[in-house]
């Protein structure tokens, strides 16, 4: 997949940008050892995230009444046993000094010994073993560190804490079903290649939503008929072509096990146009019996098209009673939904599970623009770090400079801005395209004289004279899309 | 401390209120061995925690232009090493299977057997150790579960990926200092015996602010004259009285090492008064020799008055250049920060590490009313976790039903609300009460012909009558504090 020159380059060039404007960077990049697979986000990246966030949490979260939980990432082993995640999580690792790749400690030895190396040995004895049959790294033959574990304890699961808290929600929120929960939440993947930044993180946050319902009203969701002549990008399982369906067809050709189901797809896509991708690059592509998790009844794997070729961005279960019945079993706790006739339910689950980081990447390859020595992010104005940048023309003038600021601290409290003075003011400007800052306000001697500014937008770099007295309702209606750059004058 | 009858009265209204709305309960709670320290928090305490996160946002990090960074959870042990964490966080530890308290399993086998037990021994010798010696629970006689070890890869401190990226942000963000880089991350602490709910947990989300500045130019911040006169309530180490004192005063008294310190204390107390607390009921307590960490020149707790106590919410530390020259020291790079004109110098860093749970503890408490029957939380609006609760007045008549439901789907666009038609109006005012909703509007009969509807205040429970198509702007105008109750007819 990574072999194409024109993959390794897109995909680079997205990494490029990220490191310049710190969009993102390996942690503890200054330690020569720091591991990989585990990013910080710079104050643009952190930004994007925080808004991609609050986008799901409008678009999806709210308008769907889920309730939005925060969960503890902590969670005992018999939750996670109950969850079926336990089994691939206690691997010890050893990390190699020099490539810092990460390799699972008993398979290595396994490998090499032929002999049988249990996960649970301590970590001693793996060391002891890596050190007494001279291992080094497979990869580039360096020194392998000692073994450690990862902790148990530490979360593999945002959506347990939504699980497990259903029945508490029935009782405390007076909910009715269907009803969904939601939770956004950082997951730990003992990784044991992490690489590609983005897209393969030892730690990354989800975006989970467990839709709680009664299997036998699978077919009853308010609202149905405002999605249903929405066309959805489907892949069939074993079929070759994605084909553009409408929700309600998902239903009657009984390709989907219900209403709710059609209705949720629907709803994630239309997300992810808010996050500005074409229908036509997006798909869900149906699981077959062999990739599907035992417990899943249907599975869908939402795919964006990138440059390194369909790649999956969220996990779509139907999860059945599966997970509320181990729950149930786990606890030795009645986690059935009682009707007010006083029936009993095991709710079924439908999860639908974001993943931000390669969702933020796939925003980022697809708002990527080159043209000739210009380098911009076209994104969406609901997730652009900054609304808008506040520039003096000259930094060494100290009336535009004054002016600059004043206008800066007077609308900051309205907008998300940005105030720069350094550089020459083409760099400025590619500084904010290459963030993604929609807006960009110059201050000029103009300015002192007719009390307007120059206002920029970021894709078309058209410019428009504003007036300083118009501008925070200029500025409100442009970002609010009410109006264009070609609206003014 | 836990003596006072009254201390554990207001506490346990508070864990049981919490308990009842979902504002916060024990993880896993339906697991019998839920690990203690470990909460969930249902939608409105999710919501009341978002929204102090928001007001920390708008009123300091982004009127102070602070940059906002999203770090890793997980860092190499170097980084520990270097900030010193890396000691205190590598015990291992067993749990009661009775009572669930956690204890340190090395210390537990020394008491018992006078020998050295090594935090580094294996955890099965520690396991072989308690069995060998049949120890069991100190505080219920409960059988003991195997030993475990917190991974040492989790992060113990949240300002650490500010601290290092630092220079990185001078490189990619042309920062000046003073410039301050904030946080808000989970933290988890191998806390022995985790009690008081959010006052103590293992794992708790902290908001951090670290300001680097020039030690040479302490007395160097913009804005100073703001807050000059604003009166900071202090304690001074080995002083018994709080005293109100002047922020200059701070200066020219040198009671702190200078401006930007006397300036970010106000500030911090000025976060909280946001948050509704009196500033009588705050303090900042000098830390003497004893308490401060060897790295600090100057320490300040900033506590408020609970049932409780005088209890720490934040730690106010000046840090002078200890933490880069570490990273410096244990990375090998050069972190210094390079003037224009060429001088060099290692920032000093003034850190303010804000617990959010202790905040959200204080909160509830200081905003916890009981009168007879009815029990209300008197939150500031904007963290309220919900804006306000559109009711029929009875659920058995569709037309009020129906009517309700359009206006509750018509205004969420603008505002947070709640739909709430199960039980009498008195129990649905009891429940938004309890949960701090500050408004309520009910639908009746009157409300059909006369096309208005009640709105209720939570802390007075006065009522007005408002048309419906004054509602968006009334409602706006209430929780923006622009008008109250009682300027409605």
């Amino acid at each position: 997949m990574l072999t194409k020159t024109v993959c390794m380059t897109a995909y680079e060039d997205i990494v490029n940008l990220a490191q310049r404007r710190s969009l993102f960077y390996p942690a503890s990049e200054i330690y020569q050892n720091a591991p990989a697979g585990m990013l910080n986000f710079g104050p643009y990246g952190a930004a994007i995230r925080r808004k991609m966030i609050d986008v799901w949490r409008k678009e999806l979260v709210r308008k769907e009444n889920f309730l939005e939980i925060e969960g503890a990432q902590l969670m005992p082993e018999d939750v996670f046993k109950a969850s079926g995640h336990l089994t691939n999580f206690n691997d010890p690792f050893t990390q190699c000094k020099k490539c810092n790749t990460i390799h699972r400690a008993d398979k290595l030895l396994e490998e090499v010994t032929k002999e049988q190396f249990k996960e649970a040995m301590p970590v001693g004895q793996l060391t002891a073993g890596i050190r007494e049959h001279k291992l080094k790294c497979p990869k580039c033959k360096g020194e392998l560190a000692d073994v450690r574990q990862f902790n148990m304890m530490v979360r593999a699961d945002v959506g347990a804490a939504s699980k497990t808290a259903f029945l508490r929600m029935t009782k405390t929120m007076r909910i009715k079903l269907p009803q969904g929960l939601a939770q956004v939440g950082e997951v730990f993947r003992n990784e044991i290649s992490p690489r590609q930044t983005l897209l393969r993180q030892v730690e990354f946050v989800q975006m989970e939503s467990e839709v709680f319902f009664d299997s036998e009203k699978v077919n009853e969701i308010e609202h149905f008929e405002e999605i249903q002549d929405y066309k959805i990008n489907i892949l069939r399982a074993g079929k070759t072509e994605n084909e553009l369906i409408k929700a309600k067809d998902l239903v009657s050709k009984k390709i989907v096990s219900g209403k709710i189901i059609a209705y949720y797809l629907a709803r994630t896509q239309q997300l992810y146009e808010q996050y500005g991708f074409a229908v036509e690059k997006m798909r869900f592509r149906e699981l077959d019996d062999t990739e599907r998790a035992f417990y899943a009844k249907e599975a869908w794997d939402f795919e964006v098209n990138l440059s390194l070729g369909w790649t999956e961005l969220i996990a779509n279960n139907y999860r059945t009673d599966y997970d509320l019945k181990g729950h149930a079993l786990g606890s030795k706790k009645d986690l059935s939904y009682v009707y007010d006739t006083g029936k009993k339910i095991i709710p079924h689950v439908w999860e639908t599970s974001i993943g931000l980081g390669r969702t933020m990447y796939a925003i980022l390859e697809n708002t990527y623009h080159k043209e000739g020595e210009r380098t911009w992010l076209s994104l969406p104005y609901a997730i652009a770090p900054i609304q808008a940048s506040i520039f003096p023309l000259l930094s060494n003038k100290p009336e535009l400079v004054e002016k600059a600021k004043n206008l800066f601290n007077e609308l900051r409290d309205c907008f998300e801005l940005f105030y720069d003075d350094s550089g020459s003011i083409g760099k400025r400007y590619a500084r904010m395209d290459e963030v993604g800052c929609p807006f960009c306000v110059t201050i000029d001697f103009d300015s002192i004289a007719n009390k307007d500014v120059t206002m920029r937008e970021r894709d078309s770099t058209k410019q428009a004279r504003v007036k300083i007295t118009d501008l925070r309702t200029v500025l409100f209606d442009l970002i609010s899309e009410r109006k264009t750059i070609n609206d003014l004058k």
